[in-house]
């Protein structure tokens, strides 16, 4: 080996050893020339599972969805220029939703930069404040120094991306050609030394404070809001807080409690009423996770702002655009809920009570949805999972009207979504990515959302997955039909409503996937239970006019219902 | 109309009217609820074309392509989020490539930032060092001084985006609810002043000083250069300062000079040759626009780095990665031009001479090419397009094979290609950009780089474009059997190779194309030639390694009879 290609060798391989050895199983890598050292000796790790996805854009998301599904962090490499820019969308979700992903982006050497040398853009801090870390990295070498350099390089980024909150770093790589390792049978040849192991702390709460903040709770008749949370600790710790204050828990869809039937899951419902929320007024609310998904629920809590209002957040966060947080809380969550548990008694049983019998009401009216509208296939579809199955949700009306017909402790199910900012794009790849991790997944979302990643099917064909997915194809932006926009007849359809037209059985043709078409309620359920390798696309068109009005139609009768209850 | 809607509605409409009024024809639009106000305004406004795309990247590189042929900026509006992240490829791009692009980007309002709200990413430099100029706007607001400011931004924006180098700016719009503003006939109803005009000069040479850079050149056996140009005075310009020196040009397919007769055309094969570069080394070189395409001219400028070697550049950039520059000259090339015919002589006619016989030698090979490989099929597309066609070429092969087989002074056609940073992505997008603003096109590029922007065919057929695309499928990365990483079998196919085996009939259904299986070189030329409505898909399946070898056949034939030539 020349003195180059050992640089390129070993530089590469330690990295990539230490990126393994602290705890990454996955990499993602876009084909192209200047990543080429890395590629191969990723490839050639015999205990990294590489994918390739040709476009970089789904590339991205697919990771974030391997990330949340494995809650560990995911690696992505690609080729310099316009491919890098290409993650910008995942790595911002990825940011706001608090995933781990290390982006590794290819670069041409520092005397090829800013001097027109083609595929070349400038890659420093290229994702600005969405990536929780940057580093320039050095250019490959083989001396001592430099290979401890590049194992600590990697040991940080794993470390980096986990660390409280976590999220996506990024490693720009600079290299000169000739761009071939000496790769085969590498990790035989040569013993690579372990990396730093990083350790961190927890953000663990001071008894003192907590009695403090105990006294302005207790003896309440407080109320538990869980957004999305994506610890499995940190959720049965919500439960034991409930049970021991008798607090119920208004559970988002996300926050994986839905599965607990002691859980409020149509508050989205009953919460459209003034008076119900009035008389259900709490006196104080402690919040865990991101904001909840339901909009009658943050009116509901904006409508109560003169109340204690707790928000706990161990990723330091300030979520909180209601502006009602009287307690910001940065402590680990389920160390909070222990000590909370020995600090707060029960509430008044009348209290619990109450909103059990509202949401009992209400419930059963959601329940009676029915026929070929969004929200009865809604319902047909979460009855056709089987146990254990994994939800992967599209943002607008599907992650609506989850929140509205998922059910509490009927089944034992893991949702997602890309819910940090809450984008249409890259979904099918999120859905995939977790797929790709070992979870049975059925998504579900609208014909836009589809659309706009109908590429990421590709990871499906070329990575052998499966998956199945329904599509709500209402020709266009469901949701405008609930907003003020929709009243805006002039321009409504062709700036908000965007009836593509699109019929996605051709798409299953282009990436061979199967496709049935969906036009009832008992055929969904039958073919969610067929089992089928690949990708099976579910497509039942329904119309925009008709789902709004069935849902408010539903949402009238919920809230009636419930007001009877409450006498 | 209460103070907020006034707001609003004035407060948008002042700036939808002074961007038009200072200049821009075009605004590329994605659905989406925060934009609201802005996109009802400017769907109002009476001299504003709009285009509506669901996919915001793209939207972004279909701007992109408007941008590139019609010179003027386009506008691209988008909702908050991830949509904005989406944008970041066609961004890098038109920096590079110096494209003048108005991002508008929808904002929450600062009470509501960084504190969990929904669709929300920090959107301040969100396209960092790619953006040319970044402004947070005000919110709205309808007082004199707010108003003059708001139309003061338009204009500077589109100054901005236009003063050398031209390139991509970026304003973020914060807006509060409710988002509608009091659109319908807002343009009728109100006055609304015009906006400041902005003037910027040109870089003019400087007598004295030319003369010295003159002293330098004359006499001598030049070449002149060309990479991609865009504006036609600096083409023509160009011609003249060739005629009068005799000094050769160079001229890259996309220096829009390929028109001409009396430009050099083939370089490209015969400089493959170390004997004939040693042969016609130049004594100096003179060099406008991008580094041109040819890797075997770009080795030639580098085996003659011992020459004065000028580059002139008013965009003020550093385009030289060869590092060969003996002069770096930012002045308008156009005067450079003709500021130099006044101070240089002609050189030997035995010079000229000399490179147009070896260059004849070359091409006569080159266009021997036959049959159903990408060489042979590229010649057909050429011969089989009308006067005044444009192309739209894709990168890796595409636009080296364009190289080599668009000879000179045939046809009078006009060549686009993304080759900022030479990503396969956005093609299809950028290709209907230019053929939304009347262009023939006349698309070519692979299976990937056609797969990586399928989404784009949406946008025509939404918006009813019309263009033909020829899509040379060799099942995956052509370009990568002409490198190095051919060698590595091991993980070649995986890495690099990445047969993905679409077939891109399905494509032509989903998004209501036409489609045409392309067996001949004949049956090509037929098709080109049928006048059709919409987009009209025609696919090629070549072989990877036929078309390698194919090449490398013609360049060693035209090496050899070139080498004829010299003697």
């Amino acid at each position: 080996m020349n003195n180059h290609k050992e640089n390129m060798t070993y530089y590469n391989a330690h990295f990539v050893d230490s990126l393994v050895r602290s705890g990454v199983e996955h990499a993602v890598i876009s084909p192209g020339s200047r990543s080429t050292p890395m590629a191969l000796l990723m490839e050639e790790h015999p205990r990294l599972k590489t994918f390739i996805l040709v476009d970089e854009r789904s590339a991205g998301f697919f990771a974030l969805g391997l990330a949340k599904s494995s809650q560990k962090p995911v690696v992505l490499l690609c080729t310099s220029g316009t491919a890098a820019a290409n993650y910008m969308p995942a790595v911002a979700e990825a940011k706001i939703s608090r995933v781990p992903l290390i982006v590794l982006t290819s670069d041409r050497p520092p005397e090829l930069r800013d001097v027109g040398a083609p595929q070349t853009i400038d890659q420093l801090h290229l994702y600005g404040h969405a990536a929780k870390w940057f580093a320039e990295m050095a250019l490959p070498e083989a001396t001592e120094t430099a290979l401890h350099y590049v194992r600590t390089q990697g040991a940080r980024a794993v470390f980096e991306s986990l660390s409280s909150p976590s999220g996506p770093v990024h490693l720009n790589f600079p290299y000169r050609e000739p761009l071939l390792p000496d790769y085969d049978g590498i990790y035989n040849r040569i013993s690579i030394p372990a990396p730093v192991r990083l350790i961190s702390g927890k953000k663990m709460p001071d008894r003192i404070i907590m009695d403090d903040v105990a006294k302005t709770l207790r003896g309440k008749n407080g109320l538990i809001i869980a957004g999305e949370i994506s610890k499995s600790s940190v959720a049965s710790a919500i439960l034991s807080l409930s049970e021991k204050t008798g607090w119920p828990i208004l559970a988002d869809p996300l926050s994986q409690l839905r599965s607990n039937k002691s859980v409020m899951d149509s508050y989205d419902a009953f919460l459209r009423d003034d008076e119900i929320k009035d008389a259900l007024k709490p006196a104080a609310i402690i919040r865990f996770g991101a904001l909840p998904v339901s909009k009658a629920l943050t009116l509901f809590m904006k409508r109560h702002h003169d109340i204690p209002h707790v928000i706990v957040d161990s990723g330091g966060g300030w979520r909180d655009p209601l502006h009602v947080a009287t307690h910001m809380i940065h402590v680990d969550e389920a160390a909070f809920c222990i000590e909370m548990c020995t600090l707060l008694n029960e509430s008044q049983t009348e209290w619990k009570t109450a909103w059990q019998s509202v949401n009992e009401a209400a419930r059963s009216v959601m329940k009676k949805a029915d026929g070929m509208d969004e929200g009865a296939l809604f319902q047909q579809f979460l009855k056709g999972l089987p146990d254990g199955a994994s939800i992967f949700t599209g943002n607008s009306m599907p992650i609506r009207d989850l929140d509205s017909f998922l059910f509490a402790g009927e089944q034992r199910i893991r949702v997602h979504g890309n819910r940090g900012a809450n984008g249409i794009d890259g979904l099918v790849s999120t859905a995939l990515g977790i797929a790709a991790n070992g979870e049975n997944v059925y998504a579900v979302m609208g014909d836009l959302s589809f659309f706009h990643d109908v590429n990421g099917l590709l990871a499906a064909k070329m990575n052998k997955l499966s998956m199945k997915v329904l599509i709500l194809n209402n020709n266009g932006g469901g949701i405008f039909s609930y907003l003020p926009q929709a009243s805006e007849e002039k321009h409504f359809e062709r700036l908000f409503g965007t009836p593509a037209g699109l019929k996605f059985e051709h798409a299953a043709s282009l990436f061979d996937c199967q496709y049935v078409r969906i036009t009832s309620g008992a055929q969904l359920i039958e073919e969610l239970n067929q089992e089928r390798e690949g990708i099976t696309i579910l497509e039942a068109f329904t119309d925009r006019a008709i789902n709004t009005e069935v849902h408010r139609t539903l949402w009238k009768e919920a809230v009636m219902q419930a007001r009877k209850a409450l006498l």
